[in-house]
């Protein structure tokens, strides 16, 4: 890419322009087009504001120009308002006198069919060409609140007295941007920078997001995505905020096939499946929320929790209340995210003894409406905030916090700085108490649900990847497959085993095995995927007879149910007993590069889609998280006196596969080991079937 | 029961007293004891109040009696608000001077071990004893908005101005009565009554909510569950509310393993499985909702939703919207719970047009910013309401909503009464256009996952089963298991077929057999319920001889795993082949009765919890909606080429299954077929082991 701006340079065009030019602003202050320069002036924009109509001398009131050229200087930053066909000459007059950065209302391009990817198409060439950089198209603008700067069209932003925070919010929604403002008022959040970044035919939500990863006034990341388009630099922008300690919350679309389908009619783009976007916002540090509530409050509980490293023993919350159903609807919220309420341990419950106050012998410390005072709860808070077993606290309050705070909500506050995350849920409607948890520094939630899940959230989010790598080229979209026999000594290059075998040429006498009976026969060509269905294979033989039998069939079963085919050649492997099947599987993906996947294979696994992905390559620790997260295992793991499977070997195969995935000599499209025969504890994993296509 | 009081006066004396008597109420008003004066007083409550408190002549400057014996009229309702022990006496008061209804706040009862159990029973005793019905213990109180009743001692109810409603509402939790209350008013949502129901010694949620089923000022009834207990009168009133067309929803805590857990020990009630609550609040005709703001907003939805019936097509909705994102959030949701958004037809999208607007081609109807104004929403809105290929019409409105209601709100208002369901998600925080909507009888939410998880309730209520007889009388806990020889008879008393088979006495020489060869050899013995573990088992078994060593293989065997037992009959039974196979029961469940389940069996089904489960019995196409909810059995509706299994029969001998459990004459706790073997699709199913057990 040629583009000329780039990090803080971009960063102060787009985000922090000293003067903007308004092109295509109406006089008629009902249209959408005239409202860019009213919120301009109502928020009180200190900047230059330039308006451009190439049929009004004045445009509300105020001077307009007929062109970008006819302006005296050159802007920072041009917004475009008018329709798809305009918007491009706009660009390109932008490009000729060198505005660094333009903002396009329109739509009409990559969503509207194969005109409209042709439109986009000819957007971008002009762009690079240039070197103007692009927000959107279909970007309904952007809002930086501590600068007054409210260069967008939408309507949200027309009311005065924005509240300022330190929250930056990307978003691939214009509409979404309004409504998260208006929600994060109301609860006394406020936001620092909002972008609508559009379909991002150039500027992408991680570069925008980077660009702001050095800005102090930049307290953490919002993004709502309907898309995982352009995971590269959302992974670059998130590894670079990781390490600096700054806190990203994603919400994604696209939990239900449906909503995923809309997302690809709503935006142009094509949508990922929901667990790859999964892998890589985990993967990448980045917590994802399920709740839209809980997307506006989760960073400040975010930022006072550490990242988890897979391995990590499961996380422990503490319970404090003053009502035993209110918090048992947050506790039910917790348990079926898996996430772990313990009970005090006896040192802490002597703690409470010795402070007076009955700990009850529940999973939870109910205070129940007789503790309903200041001293009560933060006595038991303080002990709680101190005692090891728990990895956070959880403080719920029932009816006083509407009208009495100071029983039970400013404890909470006065004990936030313990050094431990400390969270609340408020269960009445009391929306002074909230926001009185906020200016307190306390993470607050409205509702079981959302606190249920940005808890969890936070308590499941992972240290990045360190094994990641911070750039994804893209393949080639060439394919090759090769066949079984290649495929093993490819995967034994990284250490992969696989069952004894030996290619047999069926024109040539058949010689003696080198392993013993029983073994099976399989044809073996690249052409042939599924070898079964063919008449490919026969199992079990058990002797020498059997198998010049076994060669004659497949010959004459392959070569009628695949007609002007010939079989040349026959893998004979020898038969594992194992106590169990695993697969596992590398893809190269078109949205999030290079994917490791494990399951246990079979129909049943299968129909309850029960497996694990994350982006590779992955340690051993993250292999074995990934084990454990597949549900089958468990039939592995000594379930009902049964024999115990060498999990271990399976997450072994996982991180040699992984490695794989990224290899540059290889070039893998997508592998896969199906079935790995698990054997005994302690005695491995072989591969006993392979299949791998190269990119070309 | 000798209870005195029932329907329509249980209702008055409890709900709607002429008389109160507050028992032990405190003079000192920063105690809990003193609030339910207070809160009376400061409502305009204008029915009599008695304090009661032995040691004062003036309680808050009113007139205070020594005791209850001392008043000049015997009051309609007694709360009782002293210690424990002091409650166990004034309940005796209560019962020898014949007031009808005592509330008791006091816990110290069955939730505190084997003593509070012992204080239960008595309690129990005194109020059967006596007539006098009960409240609690562990009752916070009830309000009758009506009335201006706040007979309780939850600080939310000292709030003046609550707004009045038609919801009843009944909670095992005292505290959440407060918080409902604050959380409706915030959205004009009134309630009618709301009652604190403690730990239900005598009076149930049932039995409470039923007596107000008549009640024309009630128009529905909104549940906070933490336990299933007393089904019995659930049920009975659920099916009544269904029959008169109120609506009924419930929230349940439980849904986690830990939250149950945390229900029994802040109630002192088991929690049942949270499966067979959903099976009971399903089959009774009660929505569930999963959401705690979903409760508070479904009751609209619901009353204007017809039930839906089991065998139904998959209900569709249909949605317009003028923000893309936002109602893909809304969308998303629904998905993940199951429920269909569908596109409007072609005849739809022709009058879309023919009223000049474009309907795009996706599948929901964006408006857009363009189209968010009165008419091109209202004319999208009658064509969606008119259109027959939508079961519910769904509108989400965006930033319009909060400043400009007129623009997208209004004309939902204006289309509610079409004949069809209408509901509308409001993206941004904009609390008067959800007001403007209840007050307009349009349901509204305020979040994605409330709109989702109600629509969802709404359009998965299905008619209260016909087949549940309304009372369920409790079964003797003695257990005797039967033989699977015996199990068979029983079995095919209802027509549920089985492989043939023979009973051999091992003493006696080897008969021929009546069936062909392959059979399995199984010991036949009541005292062996597993057979295969202690060697009891013979597979396959091809020839006569092979029979004979399999006798004596078995008896030694057995024998020796078993030490001092002795077989006597071995069951001989023909070896059928099928394409698959289920798992079917029935067992009489201690907190709801007769339930009946089906799933595929084996290791991964029972790793996945994959069944479904109903209060027994059920008809055909309750069965067959129990089939479809099963994810196993899709492996055996032609997925990927397999044949296809014969699923009616799997339903039928559900059918049959769950009338055994409701038989009077056999009086079954419980009863497994494991496996049903199941044939190709119209071949039928066969029982090829069976384990039934007695009450007696």
């Amino acid at each position: 890419m040629s583009n000329a701006v780039n990090g803080q340079a971009l960063a102060k065009a787009l985000l922090n322009p000293s003067s903007v030019a308004l092109v295509g602003i109406s006089n008629d202050t009902k249209k959408t087009a005239a409202r860019p320069l009213q919120f301009l002036r109502r928020a009180g924009f200190d900047g230059t504001v330039y308006n451009i109509n190439p049929s009004r001398e004045e445009v509300q009131g105020e001077k307009a120009y007929t062109s970008l050229s006819a302006l005296p200087e050159i802007p920072d930053h041009a917004f475009i308002l008018t329709n798809t066909e305009q918007a491009i000459a706009a660009v390109e007059e932008c490009g000729k006198l060198g505005i660094p950065v333009a903002t396009i209302l329109a739509g009409g391009f990559s969503e509207k069919g194969a005109a409209g990817i042709e439109r986009e198409k000819r957007l971008k060439e002009i762009a690079k060409a240039s070197g103007v950089r692009l927000l959107g198209p279909s970007s309904i603008g952007l809002v930086n609140v501590h600068q007054n700067l409210t260069l967008t069209a939408n309507a949200a932003f027309g009311e005065p007295g924005l509240p300022k925070g330190g929250i930056f919010c990307a978003s691939h929604s214009g509409s979404l941007i309004g409504a998260l403002t208006s929600r994060g008022r109301s609860r006394g959040i406020g936001f620092h920078t909002l972008v609508s970044v559009g379909s991002e035919c150039d500027l992408s939500v991680g570069e925008i997001c980077e660009s702001t990863v050095d800005d102090p006034s930049v307290t953490g990341y919002l993004l709502f995505l309907e898309t995982s388009r352009n995971a590269d630099t959302l992974r670059r922008f998130a590894l670079k905020a990781a390490a600096v300690g700054k806190p990203v919350v994603a919400y994604k679309l696209g939990r239900s096939e449906i909503a995923a389908e809309l997302a690809v009619s709503h935006t142009g783009a094509l949508a990922g499946e929901d667990s790859v976007t999964d892998a890589l916002l985990r993967d990448c540090g980045i917590a994802r929320v399920d709740t839209f509530e809980g997307l506006l409050e989760a960073l400040p509980l975010l930022a006072m929790t550490p990242f988890r490293n897979a391995g990590d023993s499961a996380p422990r919350v503490g319970v404090v209340t003053t009502t035993g159903g209110g918090a048992a609807m947050a506790v039910d919220q917790l348990g079926v995210r898996g996430i772990n309420v313990v009970s005090p341990s006896s040192d802490t419950q002597q703690k409470l003894q010795d402070a007076g106050i009955d700990g009850g012998s529940g999973r939870i410390l109910d205070l129940t409406l007789a503790g309903t005072n200041y001293d009560v709860m933060k006595s038991a808070l303080d002990i709680f905030c101190q005692a090891p077993e728990f990895d956070l606290v959880l403080a719920t309050v029932g009816s006083s916090a509407r009208n009495h705070p100071n029983l039970a909500v400013k404890p909470v506050i006065d004990s936030v700085n313990q050094g431990k995350p400390l969270a609340c849920f408020i269960v009445p409607e009391a929306p002074e108490a909230l926001t009185l948890l906020s200016e307190g520094g306390v993470p607050n939630f409205r509702t079981p649900e959302s606190c249920g899940d940005v808890v969890a959230a936070a308590l499941n989010r992972r240290t990045p990847n360190p094994e990641l790598s911070v750039n994804v080229e893209a393949r080639p979209s060439g394919q090759r497959v090769i066949d079984e026999a290649a495929a093993y000594e490819l995967l034994a290059e990284v250490g992969l085993d696989h069952a004894a075998f030996t290619v047999i040429d069926v024109d040539q006498p058949l010689p003696e095995l080198s392993f013993d009976y029983p073994v099976v026969a399989k044809v073996l060509s690249s052409a042939i995927s599924h070898k079964t269905d063919v008449g490919g294979v026969v199992l079990p033989i058990r002797s020498k007879d059997e198998l010049t039998a076994a060669i004659s069939k497949i010959r004459h079963d392959v070569e009628k149910n695949l007609p002007g085919s010939k079989v040349e050649k026959i893998l004979v492997q020898r038969l594992e007993k194992s106590v169990g099947e695993a697969l596992i599987g590398i893809k190269w993906d078109r949205d999030v590069g290079p994917i490791v996947m494990v399951a246990a294979g079979g129909i049943y696994t299968e129909l309850y889609k029960d497996r694990s992905l994350r982006l590779a390559p992955v340690n051993i620790e993250i292999a074995r998280e990934m084990v454990g997260e597949v549900k089958a295992f468990e039939a592995l793991a000594g379930y009902r006196g049964r024999p115990c499977g060498d999990l271990n070997a399976i997450a072994e195969a996982i991180v040699k596969l992984s490695q794989l995935a990224v290899s540059e000599t290889h070039m893998i499209a997508e592998a896969e080991i199906n079935p790995l025969m698990v054997m005994e504890e302690g005695k491995g994993a072989l591969a006993v079937d392979a299949l791998v296509t190269l990119s070309t």
